[in-house]
């Protein structure tokens, strides 16, 4: 039976970096969950994301969200998932020099739409589990 | 420029029923969403998946829970992603037929653990969006 096990911090950090594709989930009105994919760009322990006018816009500036990555292989028994949990600010007009750093992040959705508002996580926590086989 | 659609309710289902793997999110004491991976099986409007003790099986019955999976090719252009909202119940101990049916689903998590605990997902409300081309 493989063991499930924590992933280091560094290397969730690197799982973060070199992923491209993730999942926010946030509360709606009725604070309910809700939960959108988004296309990301990591660094400095902030998610930034960009997104329309729309529920995401309306939801997430100021709220705690939790980010979600993931990777699967069933063939060979074997997953894992990083977690980041934080709360959202809108940066979509920096007013200090780190937010305005970030819109040269590589975010590029590849969803239709402008996207011109950007959103950051910045993270409180972050944690990973993987099981299985180490990659080869 | 790709258009974003709407997924119709019968595809929605379909890739439900053809994928394995999905995320849940809700929400922890202090009322902030978490996110979770989790192996799954779909059918007749619940999403069913098994758990051990912990924080899963403690947040998740009564709650109301989003459930989400999805699909993406960069290099195509193509990504698509199908959101269950609903309420978690207990089904471990069924005391109904059609709950009971369930234990019977192949819910086959991949990730260790007994698993002896069962939740379903009733669905409210089922949801999908695409965009770029259609799959070859």
């Amino acid at each position: 039976m493989p063991e499930l096990e924590a992933i280091p911090d560094q290397d969730c950090v690197q799982l973060l970096r070199s992923h491209q594709v993730g999942r926010i989930a946030l509360l709606d009105a009725e604070r309910h969950p809700l939960i959108f994919p988004v296309n990301y760009f990591f660094d400095e322990g902030v998610v930034v994301f960009r997104t329309d006018p729309g529920t995401k816009l309306d939801l997430a500036p100021g709220a705690h969200v939790s980010f979600e990555i993931d990777g699967w292989e069933p063939e060979r028994g074997a997953g894992w998932s990083v977690v980041v949990n934080g709360i959202c600010h809108d940066i979509t007009a920096p007013d200090d020099a780190r937010s305005r750093r970030m819109h040269y992040w590589p975010v590029e959705p590849v969803a239709p739409g402008a996207k011109e508002h950007w959103i950051g996580i910045w993270a409180n926590h972050i944690s990973g589990r993987r099981f299985g086989p180490p990659a080869i």
